[in-house]
């Protein structure tokens, strides 16, 4: 993001204020920076911010003093001299005479050496309130604008696609390909490629996240592109694959059983219905065609300003899903010796059902 | 890296076992993914290594269970069907009929949720002895064939850069010339930058770690351009400042007092010495010069498969440095207002002092 583009994050903290005032804390302490961002909209990559009952503070260190005081709004900006987590502890040390503050924490996003270091510089006036995911549950639905971020980066990425068949040619290399597939996000405008991008050919097609290799494609195999990218800040996430040459007939059949479950999958996507649902109906599927044992992931994963976040779509998954949560739904099969076909959506929840954000075709691929 | 390509880990985890069973220790858990790349060769997302007095485990998901099998020496492979974490924990409460076994582990790298989920599935049998940095001290100095890919990764982004001085043209936008050099660090055979590409222009240039903008190169204003490499799974890091056109005699001066700095750090670097006698120096050459005040981070930092690792080069580092290890020379100065001067190289401990391995020009170029 540049300075130069607002970023609207506004009304968040105070939502999130009165999601942990609901656990009678004093202060939420946050230290995932896809948060940090979320909330404030601070870009840098040294940020911690400590949400209080009446006003915000940023701790960053003196490399993004300036970008801070630019980017960041509904929070001051402090200067760390002395380690961000540090100066947090000197504050909530202060921070109430009466008692010791109950602060708020996500345990999976604290270290054990924070934990000390705050311990230490909160001089015993704190109390420890875990609280996993209250800035992801907020995250986890979209509002307006995010959601047009987000129409704008699947758009994006299904141009991309598109226009670069012309590359998957037998004897290009996997890493060539992947090159040319990020630099024509970039040129589309994108920050960069949301992850790595994947392209695995043959046998490698079976390693669900295959990193690019120097191989080269070759006739009659199959090539699993899984790509996305970041655009003002939301990702996208797609999954296409294609066969190089006309394909026999056994790979067409899986092909459109996996297919079937992907359409399986987003028809049961509804509020209301849990996340378990939505992954049964992908698998059920598969399993109609002999082919349940070869999914070896979950179904699909929440996407945003991460490229996996909540919720998870996949066995056992209680999340009901609400409208406005932006999701994927791709389920594959890997099969040892021959590849693997995936075939990965972004869809958006909606109170008519899942809408699809990746605009690619769906259909089976002979290049 | 790809599976075709042999990672040498060999050794590693004997010599870590050494270290960590001077700790009493009956095993280490490693959770940081590069750690667990040094030690095994694994290059997947979702690994956990379990190094015990003999023998050692890798936890992956079924995600990863083929590349692991292909990847991993010297641990043997676990697929997790219900976490890594979880798996880890079981083990290790098996792993000792005795007594407890005594688990070391690195506080800064293992969440408060990670350690309550290991403390619940190890059902008591654990006693934790905290260890920060064990595998991180290994790292720290190179082996010869770490050695070669650095200088393979420094000798590409130096040429990368030089090769790229005609695209620097007033007009040309700051996320286009970053693209423009991503691209060209993976055609020349790197899997990608090490970190996101910094061109930061004008005023600008005065944030450390701008990231690329829309805005335009304009005529008269310093270019700060801070990129890497990742070659065969190791990083390089270089920063050179120029500026589009005839610079003022200002600058230039402050260009030189940079470059003076750093040339007297780089003198002063041999094995025997402590990080923060680097960091002074560098210090000292800009105090000398009225500029320190404008100096606001330290002089550089370890490098090797991650951009930023031990040791730091800053005031108050006691660390001692050793023959092999590869560090970053960097000093900088940033003026609100006029913009920002770094240069910066990648150097090798010898015994002979500090060698460079960025071969790009230091001169100021004026383009």
């Amino acid at each position: 993001m540049t300075p130069q583009e607002e970023f609207s994050n506004r009304g968040r903290i105070a939502r999130l204020r009165f999601a942990f005032s609901e656990l009678r804390a004093d202060a939420l302490l946050v230290t995932h920076l896809p948060n940090v961002l979320y909330l404030t909209g601070f870009t840098g990559s040294a940020g911690l911010l400590l949400v209080e009952r009446e006003g915000s503070v940023l701790f960053t260190d003196s490399r993004y003093t300036l970008q801070a005081r630019e980017e960041v709004s509904g929070a001051s900006v402090r200067t760390a001299k002395r380690g961000l987590v540090r100066a947090a502890g000197e504050r909530i040390g202060v921070l109430r005479r009466d008692r010791r503050v109950q602060l708020a924490y996500a345990p999976s996003q604290l270290t054990v050496a924070q934990k000390t270091t705050l311990e230490k510089h909160a001089a015993g006036r704190l109390r420890w309130v875990p609280a996993d995911n209250l800035v992801e549950r907020l995250r986890a639905v979209k509002d307006a604008d995010e959601l047009s971020r987000m129409r704008e980066a699947a758009e994006l990425i299904s141009r991309v696609f598109e226009q670069s068949l012309e590359i998957l040619r037998p004897g290009r290399r996997e890493t060539e390909v992947a090159a040319e597939l990020e630099l024509r996000m970039k040129q589309s405008g994108a920050r960069g490629p949301s992850f790595e991008t994947i392209v695995a050919s043959g046998p490698r097609a079976a390693w669900p996240h295959a990193r690019p290799s120097s191989n080269r494609l070759k006739k009659s195999e199959l090539v699993v592109l899984d790509q996305g990218a970041i655009l003002r800040c939301y990702c996208s996430d797609m999954t296409r694959t294609v066969y190089l040459g006309r394909s026999p007939r056994k790979i067409r059949e899986m092909y459109r059983a996996v297919l079937e479950a992907q359409a399986a999958a987003k028809a049961v996507v509804e509020p209301g219905v849990t996340a378990e649902k939505v992954d049964l109906a992908a698998r059920r599927v598969l399993k109609g065609h002999g082919l349940e044992k070869f999914f070896t992931h979950s179904t699909g994963h929440g996407l945003g300003l991460e490229v996996h976040e909540m919720p998870r779509i996949g066995r056992g998954e209680k999340t009901v899903l609400e409208a406005g949560m932006v999701i994927t739904i791709e389920p594959g099969i890997y099969i040892d010796g021959l590849g693997g076909i995936r075939i990965e959506d972004d869809v958006v929840v909606t109170a008519h059902g899942a809408q699809d954000l990746t605009t690619a075709p769906r259909e089976f691929l002979e290049l």
